[in-house]
């Protein structure tokens, strides 16, 4: 990134409580980052939310909260990260709108994240607008307040990309240096499998551990979790591949000698599922109980999570207005200044 | 409408100049409109101009003021007609933005009116994403300000009901009754053939009379006015159908009874194109002639056109204001109020 100051901006969509999988997919970069760069933003990605919930407002009111909880409760910490929600910072659905004429919609339809996400949402037949225009929501999100550094999912990647080609229309059109191109931080774990093998975790499959789980509800879904079906009795031959425990201990298990130790004794025969799950639930029940206790407190002031956005908001709202001034004398259309 | 206020509102995109094709087919409305109704918006569209336009945007900075000062010399009141430049509302983007998720793609590709003007624009195979967008765009331009009267071309029909279609949608998601139906008021001459028989008066044809023309420039385009190219002697049989000269006649000309017996003669033999040609230029420039006048005089002063939008701009903003408080509301996302 050379001499340029380093801006991080991160966010989830709230639809949902975030589970393991948010935490090693983004919440842990964002701590990281946090306390790497001069300036990082978290954002409630309400309006992109509603993109696909349209019809279902209340559940992404009630979740806000629920996810800046979360973030909280992990360590994203208001002192280092601006929190702020999405469609209290009109600046942004302005911003869309102008970067909206810097793409083509074949690009948009092209685009190979856009297309799996698509189908994954039976989106093909009939596709909100809204939600075709993601990319350039979130080059708008990323770039009113000027960050440059966006932890993302290999997923995710080809809507960054998309992202720096608004960002060198814009630049070229206008004949401006405004935005500087985007760099994404890719997670080493991008995507956690589901509990029941399913390769994504993900709230809509009920597969998922959340942040907030009981140790009750945490050790009852490690006990359902897949392992392998031909791994019967104690003295079988167990397979690690797709194993769903195995994955997780490989995640989350810091004593990688034993894991290795656990694999192979394992695969020859002799171990079996529950000892697994007992060490694996163990290892969950620790990272997670801290957090689920942290959330509680925090929640116990229900004016806390609103004065945190409402002050975070504030100060992304400064950054937006100051953007949007450049913007404005780039896009000529400064007439009363 | 039964009991409903009626709320107008109008506008030119800032690409050029206007006509006599802008004249008949919106301006004339605009003025009767304005002793109609209590409230009455024009709109200077530079957003929606920078959807074809985003690479040229000092051709619509330029053009603002120029279409400002040929409603105005034309007798668009500002004392009854709010006029406002679009991209100063930036609410208009943030209802874009909602608004977007409650159409489908299909819906805005199938749209009669987009399809033909991509064929038009040469945009089939490269869509400027902003250019698809457009009659959501234009639903939010109308409906910021709760306008329901919307004069419109018979080609732009389709636009507007993609419009209502969302009106619907939208009351229906959130269930509310924030919008009410929008009415067309379609002009009888909807559309002005150029001077050389194109379809359409259009200035990157070249085939326009402006309302800013010069008594001899609009002599010189009415004598290159295309009539029936087999009418070549005086005593030549020639045709009124497709002869540019009596369509503009029939539009311009109040003598009705003349014209007929005009025609008359014409298809009979024994009368010239240059009679016709010279009675078309008197009409003609007396109906101009008071316009640029005034156009000339208003444009003495330079601030007088930025005043006016700059105080129209002002109202518009507490209606687009007030019309956001009950969105948000719908959309529950006042999470702050």
């Amino acid at each position: 990134m050379g001499n340029i100051e380093k801006i991080v901006l991160t966010g989830d969509r709230p639809t949902g409580r975030l589970h393991l999988g948010h935490y090693v997919g983004s919440i842990k970069n964002r701590i990281k980052l946090q306390n790497e760069v001069s300036k990082a933003f978290y954002m409630v990605a309400d309006v992109q939310a509603l993109t696909d919930n349209a019809d279902n407002p209340q559940k992404i009111r009630n979740n806000v909260v629920e996810v800046v909880l979360d973030n909280l409760a992990c360590g994203v910490d208001p002192k280092k990260t601006t929190f702020f929600i999405q469609s209290q910072v009109p600046e942004i659905a302005e911003l869309t709108v102008f970067f909206m004429n810097l793409v083509t919609f074949q690009q948009l339809s092209h685009n190979p994240t856009i297309k799996t996400e698509l189908k994954e949402k039976g989106f093909v037949e009939s596709t909100p607008f809204g939600f075709l225009a993601y990319p350039v929501s979130q080059a708008a999100d990323i770039l009113f307040c000027k960050a440059n550094t966006v932890p993302v999912g290999i997923d995710q990647m080809p809507v960054l990309e998309q992202a720096n080609e608004i960002i060198k229309k814009f630049n070229a059109t206008y004949g401006v240096d405004l935005f500087s191109k985007i760099t994404g931080v890719v997670s080493n774990i991008s995507r956690l499998v589901g509990i029941d093998g399913n390769s994504k975790m993900s709230k809509s499959l009920g597969n998922c551990i959340y942040l907030s789980d009981s140790d009750k509800e945490i050790e009852e879904k490690v006990m359902q979790a897949y392992t392998d079906p031909h791994h019967i009795h104690v003295e079988d031959k167990g397979k690690v591949e797709g194993n769903v425990v195995f994955t997780y201990l490989d995640v989350f298990d810091e004593d990688k000698k034993s894991v290795a130790e656990l694999k192979a004794q394992y695969q020859k025969g002799g171990l079996g599922d529950v000892v697994l799950k007992k060490r694996l639930t163990k290892i969950l029940v620790d990272l997670i109980t801290p957090i689920r206790t942290k959330r509680e407190e925090i929640a116990k002031d229900p004016e806390l999570v609103m004065n945190i956005l409402k002050k975070g908001t504030e100060i992304a709202r400064k950054e937006a207005k100051k953007t949007m001034i450049e913007v404005r004398k780039a896009l000529k259309i400064d007439y009363f200044d």
